[in-house]
This record gives C-alpha cells, structure tokens and sequence, in this order.
C-alpha cells in the first residue's frame, strides 16, 4: 500500500538545498543574492563575512580535549563520534533549532526525502527545548491514523530514549522499513502521563497538492508542503478550477510545515498584481530584497487557511495573501518561523552537510512573525475534542477517580454527543452515564467503565469524526467568508 | 548570617582534583597511578593510552564549520562561544554526566566551592537527560528551608530558563551574591505543574561533620561532605564520642553527595581491619589496585545511614561498612555513582578545566554499584509527607476538584494528623473537612478552602515536622539495630 502523504522531513525547512536561493534570484535578481552565493566558500569576501577564523591556540585547545578523551576517559570512543561532537557542539552554541549538521547517512536520508519516496510513519518533527516534538502528523500517513497530533512530544521509540538526540538522529530512530512497528511513547502537549501509540510503517510518497469543487463554485486547494514539484501541480489544478467556473477559491495550508521558497514565489506570484512585493528576504545586515511579482492577480476572491502547525512557506503564502492580495486569513495563528536555511553539501565536501540559518523573510509590508505566526482574520479553532490525547489504558477508568485519561474521555464522549456533567477529569456517575450510553450505542458490554475495549472504540470513532468534514470549522468559516465577498 | 551548611558543589564528583588521585596514591601507593600521573600529559605514553588524535581532515571539518558560521549565520556568534562548544559537543559525546569543561569563569568559581565559602542557595545539582535536577539540598541552607526537595527539577531561574546549558552554567545562574533571590521554577519528581519558589541567597559556609551522643550512649556522626577538611573533623568528633564511653556508633551520609576519594579511605581506614580492602579502583583496561586499611578495627558496632541522596564518596564509605566491618546498612538504596573524576586544569593551560570520568572503584568484595547503589540491610522509608510538593498556590483549591495540588494538600494533611478520606488527589467533603481542622487548630478563616495563607501554613507546618528528628525513621531503625547488637 502507498500512502499519497506529504514528504516526512526532518524539519521545517524553507530552503532544503542552496539551489533554493539560487531559483530566488532566478524570481527576482538581486545584487546581494550574487554576494552570498561567493559567501558559500570558505573564505568569502564582502561586506556581510569577517575574516575570523579559528586560532591555532583554539585549535590546540580542541586538540587537546580530544586527546585528553582518547587518553583518560574510562571508556574507549569513536573518532568520527568526537569530531561530529565537536561539529555539533558548535552549531549547537548558536541556539538555532534550525541549524543543524548531518553526518554522512543522516545527510544521505536527508537528500532522499526531499524528492522521492520514502519508509516511515509520516509525520514532521521539530527539536524544542532538547524534546523531539510532532510538528504535524502527514495526512493519510500512518502517523495520522494512529492518532498523533501536532504538539505531541515522543519520549522514546521502541523502548529507545530519544533524549540527547540531534533532530536527525531522532528521525533515523522514528523511521524505518515499510511494515514494521515504531511504538512510540508520547506526551501530548507537554503534559499528563506518557501514552504508548504503535505505529507501523509504510511507503510514504510526495503528493502535495490536493483539489476540489466545493458546493457554490468555491475551489478548494489544500498543499501539504512546498516541494520542487508543488508550483506545478498546483498550477495545473487551479487552471482546471478556473474551467469548472469556480468563483472563489480557498487555498489550505493547515499542517503544512513548509518547503521550498522558489516554489512558495511560484504559487502566490499569479494572485499577486504586477510589481508588488511577495515576500522580503533580509541578510544579517539587514539588506532587503523584495521579490516582486510579475503576475496580473486574479478577478476572484481568495481565502487562506492555516492553523498552527502552517510553517514557513505556507506563512510566506499567508502573509502574501493577506498583505499584497487582500484576501482574508482563516484558523489559528500559524507556527512563526521566519527564518530562511541553506544547505551546504559541497562546501563540507565528505558527505555530510550543514543546514544553517542564513536569511530572515518577512511580508510584503516588512513584517517578521517569527515566534509570533500569522494572525487570521478571521480566528477560528476547531471542536474541542480535535485535542482529545489518546487514552494510555493502563488502568480501567471507573467512577470517582480522577485523572488526565478521565479529562480526555469526557472531551471524547462530549465530541461524540454524549456529553457528561463535567470536563475536569473527575469520574462522576454522569461520566459512567456517558460511558454507558456509548457502549450500548456501539454493542458493548454496558458496565459505565472504560477498558481497552471501550478505549479503542471510543478513539476509533473520536478520528472519524475528526477526519470528518462537516466538523471542520475553519473550512466553514473560509467558506462562509468568500461566500459573502462573491456575493457582493 | 552564615550558614553552617555543606558547600553547593556543581555535582557529585569524587575527586574534584587531580591532587586527589595524587593523594590516593599516598594513602595507599600503586604502579599504576604512577602512569595515570603521566597521561595527564597530551601526549601520553603507556598501555592506557592511545596515540590517536585529530587529524588534520578532522580539524579542516571543524575549521570549515567555524568559518560557515562565522561567514554565512545570521547573527554575529561569540568566538570564544563557539570553540567552547566545540569542546561541550566532544564531551557531551561522551554521554557521561560526569565528564564536563569549565570555561575560564566556571573553572574559578569551581575551584572557590571546595575550599571556601560562597553565596548561593545550597543545594546540589546535577544534569539527568538535560534537565537540572536537585541531587540534595544542604541542612540549614536557603534551599532546604524554602523546601527544596532531592529530585527536583529546576526549570528556570529568576524567568531564565535553564535548558540547552551545561551543569555549570545552570549553576552560575543558581548562584549570586547574598540576599539575593533566586526565584526556580520547579517540577516534583518529573510530574505536574511547575511550582515557583523564591530562595533568598546566603552566604554557605563548609562545615561538613556534626556530631552528638543519642540516649544508649550511641553516638552519632553526621557527615554531609567529603572535603579536604573532613577526615579531620570526624577523627576529632570521634574522639569525643569515644572518650565519653560511646557504645555504638551511628554514621549518618544521607544526602552526602560526595567528596574527595582519599578524605573517605582516611575516615574509613580506623574502622577497619589492618590489611583488608576499603575500596577498589579500576582503570580503562580494567587493572585493579585495592586501597587496603592500616587500621586495628573498633570494638563497638557501628550502622550507617544512607538515602537516594548518598551518592559517590557516601557509597564507598557505606560499601566499606557493609562488606569490610560487617556493619548493618539502614535507610534506602543509596544514588549510584560508581565513578571517579580527575580535572585537568594543568592541562588545558588556560585557566579553563575539563573534569573527566577516569575510573571505576568497585566495593572491598569487588561490586560497581554504578546506576545501583549500595542496597541497605535494614530499608527504611521516610513518612509519605517527607515527598510532599509545595502547592502551586495558583488557585484556590476547594472541594469537587482534582490535581495534583489536591494530592499534595492531602499528603500533607495527613502528616500533620488531619488525615482525609482519600489522598488521590480529588478534593472530597472529608479533604475540606481535614481543612477546616487545621484552619480551626491554626487560627486560620475556617473556610474548607486552601488558599495561599493556608497553603503557606500547611507548607511551614509540613516542613516542622520533616526537620523534627522524632519523626526520623530510618534515624530510629539505625538506633534500634545498633542497640540489639550492643545487648547482644
């Protein structure tokens, strides 16, 4: 079975490879995209590099730890384990999550994901405060029907500690051959008790962009991530939206963690009117460059839908959309990542490679939403029990006790229509009321107590209504809001 | 004021020196330090060590990785930061907890807290999975008042978060000039919400041997550091003790984190039997040299008192007792740090210091208690109350809710006699019940409800009671033990 899921990337990125910078000064020449590309070498020129290097005294004392190490340390330890060490170490003193060193196979992995198929569980992850941290779960993968939700946090696969992992690492540990299991032990938005969650591994493909009609002639495009092949998929589904007649259309960026910023330009450039700004990229002097559009806009209204797990190249569309086309924002504030990474494969020369921070982007005006999101303008969250943790079923749920798996029951039973008196996680008879509705509803054994049995059918039905359209609240609110603009 | 408290050490080291190997080697000289001696030089010879080192691809990598940064980053990076974390990265490869660099400010302030007084709030850290945990806080320091519980995990200081530094940087933060607070951020145990405690600073002095006759004529010694001054404090204490008819001896190294190896072979070697083994240390190839007494033995009986919190030197000494005098063990398996941990401050030659893992030591019958700990003959538990966490006080806690604030309101109400039906965290009418009962008891508004003037009355009454020696179990099991073998 293949899953038509986004790409699982290690991260959030914006620009995957140092081509991505290259294809931006293709959009729109800069003189300063020219200065960056000599900047790649080691000993670059120009007004934005110093000439400081590495001292021989600085080298002699990294020298000396090693040998210090390889003389004393009570156990003997690999020579490629040290200099990574060290390599990271340094990365690791800027305190940017987003740069990262990836040795030779991590580095290897990492070029395969980008354009092909791969084997994991399918979801983007992100290093926050030493934790590996679900950025969101790829639709359709895996991930996505064992239930893993953006926010979750992963203690430990198949028994192994990710603690003390590079982001890369830890993506090795969580990937694997197609078919076998990646039991993982999460946290659900860094709190209560950790919950076991097996997931079995598939084939995941890059499919990006998905379309549809909408009732009213309102076209539905949703992107799950910006890879080099997305501009044109998209491309080519708006042009068959626009022959149907469509009116209005609703661009989805919702878990979307990002991509290619080439590829972003591409998408927003044909909304944008000619020679207004798209988005702004600023090097660390604070030079700007505008790209600019050379598109005409388009005569039908747009919504955007994001939520907090859009990320970069989707915050760039965003922010496009909202300040250069005027269209309207819909969902939550998304994730704030304005910054910009390139990779530097060639310049490490053995392999293994260097993605690091290089450019800020900002919006059209100039504004920088890292760690702060794009607002909506229109802020609408989903049902409640869109956040309902998985139960971790290690005891059975019963009247008059109190505990995180009893507070996500009751959001649970409440998203299914049997709602009991409270929410706070206390048993209550109305609880075990609650329970007992359901259970007679779906064939169980009605005893107003949740074992496994009852856990799993309760979860079961919780993702199918999740999955459900018509629960989807910010679709009908972007819906609901191109509506009114059509009908002016 | 100052405190009569046991210095705050980074972490539990057991030789904070490398003089402290060099002292070893007085008490009980052997071949092989001799040859340790000279691998504290870079370019060591001997079957211990290796003649691996960086070459010069290696140090090209880290060169090029540098000059990356220095060239392409967005902000401008600290030179001096970046070669330390060069140097962090090598190390923290090593997943070692033990095994730290100084930079030239923390070497300073390390190389003060052994020997002299300092300003700080008292208590012992260490790094477990990245986070900064309690180790033990020190008896009458500013940390134990404010409560501060071994296995608390400090989140952030005074709103600075804590995570992604070293020990030593963590501790730096900890620290400050007297009469200062440091408001921490605490988490109990690794589970609920975090807790804000405000420590005013003091000024912590060394003052590691207490001493006192118990009724019986047992005497007992209370060691709370292995410091240079130690071995002399206790030779003097025992004197006393003994001149006044000592019939049995209590040593008592709960929450002792540690010290200097050969502090503890000194207070060790008078109890045991000339030619027996106190203790074994083992190097990377697995040679053992045994440091064996040159004492009589004594001809009363001695128990040692342990706890999570009795950790390295604490261990040597307890295993010693335990195999070597045939001394009963009373308390709880103690912390588990079968390691010993050289500086080379000579050989880094800047001031700065690296604190590395060096050797095992091993029990007198030949047992690494690494991870284990030293198990007791007679295991006592403290009172439940004795784990009590501070309330958050962050809302009023009343009846028909549930948290984990209840749970700790209800562990404390029991240790004061006001026991509640339940102590699961779910506030039931008997909960308010017991409330009202304190309330009435402590002149308090007789509400039911905690809020935080009561909360803070609790808090002091709980902390009475842990420091009241009537409700020291393990201390009364110890005297117990110790009185059938003086009947005997």
């Amino acid at each position: 079975m293949q899953f038509k899921g986004r790409t699982v990337l290690a991260f959030i990125i914006l620009a995957m490879f140092a081509s991505s910078i290259l294809t931006l000064t293709i959009v729109n020449p800069m003189s300063w995209s020219f200065k960056e590309k000599a900047a790649g070498s080691a000993v670059a020129a120009g007004p934005s590099s110093t000439s400081t290097t590495l001292t021989n005294k600085d080298l002699s004392k990294i020298s000396k730890t090693y040998q210090l190490i390889e003389n004393q340390f009570l156990s003997q330890v690999d020579h490629d384990k040290l200099v990574n060490g060290a390599i990271n170490g340094m990365l690791e003193a800027l305190d940017d999550p987003y740069t990262v060193y990836m040795d030779q196979d991590e580095a290897a992995q990492f070029d395969d994901s980008i354009s092909s198929s791969f084997e994991g569980i399918g979801a983007e992850v992100s290093l926050d405060d030493g934790k590996v941290v679900i950025v969101t779960p790829i639709k359709g993968s895996p991930a996505e029907k064992a239930g893993i939700q953006s926010h979750d946090m992963i203690l430990s696969v198949n028994g192994e500690k990710l603690d003390g992992l590079t982001l890369n690492q830890a993506v090795m540990k969580i990937r694997g051959p197609k078919g076998t299991q990646a039991k993982l032990e999460i946290v659900r938005q860094g709190s209560g008790d950790p919950v076991q969650v097996i997931v079995v591994r598939d084939e995941i493909d890059v499919e990006t962009v998905y379309a549809e009609m909408l009732p009213g002639d309102i076209g539905k495009i949703e992107i799950r991530q910006f890879s080099s092949n997305t501009a044109t998929s998209f491309e080519k589904e708006l042009k068959a939206l626009e022959s149907k007649g469509m009116k209005g259309l609703i661009i989805d960026v919702r878990n979307d963690p990002g991509g290619l910023l080439n590829v972003v330009v591409d998408i927003v450039n044909p909304f944008v009117a000619s020679g207004k700004a798209i988005v702004q990229v600023e090097n660390r002097n604070g030079q700007r460059e505008l790209t600019k559009s050379t598109g005409t806009g388009k005569d039908y209204p747009v919504t955007v839908l994001v939520n907090k797990g859009s990320a970069s190249a989707s915050e760039i569309l965003a922010g496009a959309f909202q300040e250069a086309v005027g269209s309207k924002i819909v969902g939550e504030t998304s994730y704030g990542k304005g910054t910009v990474q390139v990779t530097f494969l060639k310049e490490m020369g053995d392999g293994s490679n260097i993605k690091m921070t290089v450019y800020k982007w900002l919006t059209p005006n100039g504004n920088w939403i890292h760690k702060k999101g794009v607002v909506p303008d229109i802020a609408v969250e989903q049902p409640a029990y869109f956040k309902a943790a998985p139960l971790t079923k290690k005891v059975t749920l019963k009247t008059d006790t109190a505990s995180d798996d009893v507070k996500n029951l009751q959001l649970m039973l409440a998203g299914l229509g049997f709602t009991a008196d409270r929410s706070d996680g206390y048993f209550s008879e109305k609880t075990a009321q609650a329970v007992k509705n359901f259970q007679s509803v779906n064939g169980l054994p009605v005893t107003g107590e949740v074992d496994t049995v009852t856990a799993n059918k309760l979860e079961k039905a919780i993702l199918a209504e999740i999955r459900d359209p018509k629960n989807d609240l910010q679709l009908k609110a972007a819906a609901e809001a191109l509506q009114s603009q059509i009908n002016k």
